[in-house]
């Protein structure tokens, strides 16, 4: 499916983000957040996005969607057929909002879940159509990292998943498929590893927070980047591969080379510790300056890796040429009615609604 | 310090990375590893250095540096002032080689170990002069990678950690000095508590070895090429920045989302899985494809951040400029004579001695 008519609920960091990656493919996203400055923030988050696809516009881009900011959720999604769920990470506020969406929603709208740890059946205990739910699981920033976990519930749709999986690719995303369901999914259990032995090294005093980076940055990180783990390893094992790899280092697992058999007590000391080193190591740069370097650097790479294996791509690469082409080809298209209303500065039924709100 | 003379003992995937970084810097290598094939498997790893540095010498490249093989340890060390130990990594066979090192190298030559795990307290406990030793730990490939964890045991010398990390600095990396001693240090460690759950999921059936490597490399992967952990999340964290991040995520730290509690038994069944689902994702490329492509996408990654900040650099990018420049600072100067002597064919009584092994 592609997709016609937008809804997100929740516009944080995530939210945001995904609000920014619908607008910027010429669809029209009808906002739902209570916060009062959700608009604002939104919009530091869109002038983020504008400023790297615009770098990424080689071939042009479509005419930006309408963001528009509705008072309830149920206004919010009634004409939607695409509906992404990013509010905060409490059971009972997902069950609470998913209802929400359900009641006004057309029946088979997609809905899908940003949450990074929840399993859709557990949030779709209460729903009349689980069928056309899932969770769809992004990282951070969402308008330019591709990755998108998609987890269907006991009672999504079989069919269903391929219609997610067609909407989101048309969104420039890659969409991997996790069909048996596990609170986390896999992206955010290995975060959760890596993160718990990391707060152990700063709370034992064996690393500061920008020496660790450094050694992701400098090390590790830039393998990540193009290939993951089982792909380097295999490459590690030499001309032997990964039987090899496995042979040689595998019984290195029983040694005690981490510390994740303790979870390290969260306390006011250590959340002092890593804010400290944190601002020793980032306080330079303002938030807005962060992400700018980060997203500039963010494209950089996958313009690097694009251009990898005589221009076919590698990766992030092979899909970021696409995504390019893509965007291009949505250049030419005549756009939405309500983008083109928007463009003319007739202000819609929903936007006028904002003054409602907070 | 400068290399003048380096001698790098064991030559397999670490050590061949070490003899191609210093080669291709211009220092004069003496090798020694008793495997029959070590020539040809060091030849391997110099021609992927090559090709990699060719691309990277926009300034030109130092005269590359003789490689002679020796026929044993001693002969191997006797006039080298930088000792890069690459064995297998068993104590006992760090202790013993340590030891034939230390009995004919000369007294204030630098002694580097690449192990990955062990403390230099531990491998220096039988040495005359542990003050000139430490852990010195790269990652693979050791000729791209700028990582270096310097690792000082206990009655390694101050003065001398400076002396280390000022030779390491002057072959293109970047030191990060870890002054208190852990088993796996900071790297290893992180890349333990992720390997750890990877194998989980892939044990568990949750996903594939290439679903999961794509979750990371159109993930998280491109975030930690250019930031790590901490600013990465120092960002996600928004307006409120770090501490902001840390209440909201910390009370994850204590939700079952990692199976980290267990190792997960290491049996032929695992690697089987591993090593087949490996096949399906890789076995189209050799590992000569492979590592060609790695570097390739290494070496662009690296030029893409170097090109951030207006020109500046950032990270691995900041680095990698720095190090261009030196190269084809170093291209313009005088090589040594043993390169001299190399380049016009005279073969060395080193070289001569490579037939005695094996």
């Amino acid at each position: 499916m592609t997709i016609t008519r937008a809804a997100c609920i929740g516009g944080g960091v995530i939210g945001g983000g995904w609000i920014a990656r619908l607008a910027l493919n010429g669809i029209d996203v009808a906002v739902y957040d209570p916060h009062p400055e959700a608009k604002r923030k939104v919009d530091e988050v869109m002038k983020n996005a504008r400023r790297a696809y615009k770098r990424m516009a080689a071939k042009g881009l479509p005419k930006e969607g309408k963001v528009t900011y509705a008072a309830s959720i149920a206004e919010a999604v009634k004409d939607a057929d695409f509906i992404q769920e990013s509010v905060p990470e409490r059971l009972d506020v997902k069950l609470k909002t998913l209802a929400e969406i359900e009641a006004a929603a057309p029946a088979d709208a997609l809905i899908g879940s940003s949450t990074s740890g929840f399993k859709a059946t557990d949030m779709a205990k209460d729903m009349k159509h689980p069928e056309r739910f899932l969770v769809a699981h992004p990282f951070n920033p969402v308008y330019l990292l591709p990755i998108n976990e998609l987890v269907p519930g006991e009672k999504t749709g079989k069919a269903f998943v391929e219609r997610a999986k067609a909407a989101y690719t048309s969104i420039g995303m890659k969409c991997v498929v996790i069909n048996k369901e596990i609170d986390a999914f896999v992206g955010n259990r290995l975060l959760e590893a890596a993160w718990r032995e990391a707060l152990w090294l700063i709370k034992d005093g064996i690393c500061t927070v920008e020496e660790l980076d450094d050694i992701m940055r400098y090390g590790f990180g830039l393998r990540w980047a193009q290939m993951g783990m089982f792909q380097t390893y295999r490459i590690a094992g030499g001309e032997a591969g990964m039987r090899h790899f496995m042979a040689q280092f595998g019984p290195a697992l029983a040694w005690p080379w981490t510390k994740l058999m303790d979870v390290p007590e969260f306390n006011d000391e250590l959340v002092d510790l890593v804010a400290t080193q944190s601002d020793e190591q980032s306080g330079k740069w303002s938030i807005r300056e962060l992400e700018r370097i980060r997203d500039e650097n963010l494209v950089g790479i996958m313009e690097a890796l694009a251009k990898a294996e005589k221009g076919k791509g590698w990766g992030a690469g092979e899909l970021h040429n696409a995504y390019v082409k893509q965007l291009g080809k949505a250049a030419g298209k005549k756009v939405s009615k309500a983008a083109e209303k928007a463009k003319a500065g007739k202000p819609k039924k929903k936007g006028a609604a904002k003054g409602k709100r907070g």
